[in-house]
């Protein structure tokens, strides 16, 4: 039997999807879900996705590492931001880190309620994803954490890249218009994904704050195949 | 000055959008709006637009014509449904008709609480449309109806097509990543749209109701430039 593909373009459309027997990969690539994969890469242990600055600073209280981000910077008295490059260190080796950003971790409290499983997916991770995902014999639903419940081009792009892998493994299909039109989005986009994003909105965000390196970085495609999934609450290392 | 376009992709978004200086265009391709400027072209006198079957009843009971689709079929006991070829009918000439159906009507119905003016969109006025809004000196945004809630294809299709034709007047602008992404699909698309959308989800409900007649008609360009306004909660003609 065949499985479905489906795709969420908004934190806000999530309730429209059935969840309850489907892995939910939550994907924000500017920048959380980019950073989180990045520091599991690292040697982080866990992170814990919170909705709210000031849950993450209770955490932080009693003696977790802190990442935070608000609007593209760095939350005041944190630790970290939402920069992949930060995580590249080995600060970060063994810990338990509790995060909170403005879309991501937001989506991943939202699909944690009904959803079977929920993982974590990035550009980075994008063929580890795939090749998992297409022995699980399970639907899958691809959560873009959108700006601010809109739809964003980076998250749907990766959407688009992640449909047709699962697509040409002759193990899934769609009659999701979304997943079809990311699809398409993507074919188009994909030789050169850094200048067809030149326009949008959340890339113009992050050059006003100067953080195009991260836009580089975050757009590279399959250097890890760490897949972090979220259990009991904690995202950890899969497998 | 530049004006704004913008592209809502689901009724369940559009509390996102700022539109109470904007016009907001509503599309239900298939087929409320297709529909209701068939109707305009074949002499209607007004549209009431109402989100349940109770009220339109209500409205039949005062002797209006009643319209009402449910799941793309004809309300039992109502003289219309979705279809635009009940439409071209002598019998609706300056008539008001009230109208309820899956998504459009409820869409203008959300639309009307906040926005300056609510136009009516298809593929059978774009040309039409894009002229007006064109020397207005108003932001648009573009509001698809979708399928109860999601994103649909033919919907955003419509929004790229006019976005398209409002960003080459060279009035307009645009930084959302919606209209960006739709203007794409759409230019992949227009050379065939009826093939393009093979695949989509409303086509394929609508084809198991045989109403395939009714999808290549909707997807027809520029056949008219009747455009429909509400005014004071009724659907009239521009001008």
């Amino acid at each position: 039997m065949m499985n479905k593909v489906e795709v969420c373009f908004s934190p806000q459309l999530f309730d429209l999807f059935d969840t309850e027997n489907s892995i939910v990969v939550v994907v924000d690539i500017f920048r959380a879900t980019s950073a989180m994969v990045t520091a599991f890469q690292h040697g982080a242990k866990s992170f814990i996705p919170v909705s709210t600055i000031k849950e993450a600073k209770e955490w932080k209280e009693k003696g977790f590492l802190a990442a935070g981000e608000r609007n593209g910077e760095v939350v005041k008295g944190f630790e970290f931001g939402n920069s992949p490059f930060s995580y590249q260190s080995d600060a970060i080796n063994g810990r338990e880190i509790v995060l909170t950003t403005t879309n991501g971790t937001r989506a991943i409290n939202i699909a944690k309620k009904n959803a079977d499983t929920v993982l974590i997916g990035a550009f980075l991770n994008l063929q580890a994803l795939a090749n998992h995902l297409k022995n699980q014999g399970k639907d899958v639903v691809i959560f873009c954490a959108g700006w601010k419940d809109r739809f964003n081009m980076e998250d749907s792009l990766f959407a688009g890249a992640l449909t047709m892998l699962l697509l040409t493994s002759g193990k899934f299909e769609s009659s999701c218009d979304s997943a079809n039109a990311s699809s398409l989005v993507y074919r188009t986009a994909r030789k050169d994904l850094l200048r067809f994003l030149a326009n949008c909105s959340h890339r113009k965000r992050l050059a006003h704050l100067n953080l195009e390196k991260d836009v580089e970085y975050c757009l590279q495609t399959d250097t890890t195949d760490v897949i972090p999934v979220l259990r009991n609450d904690k995202l950890v290392l899969l497998g």
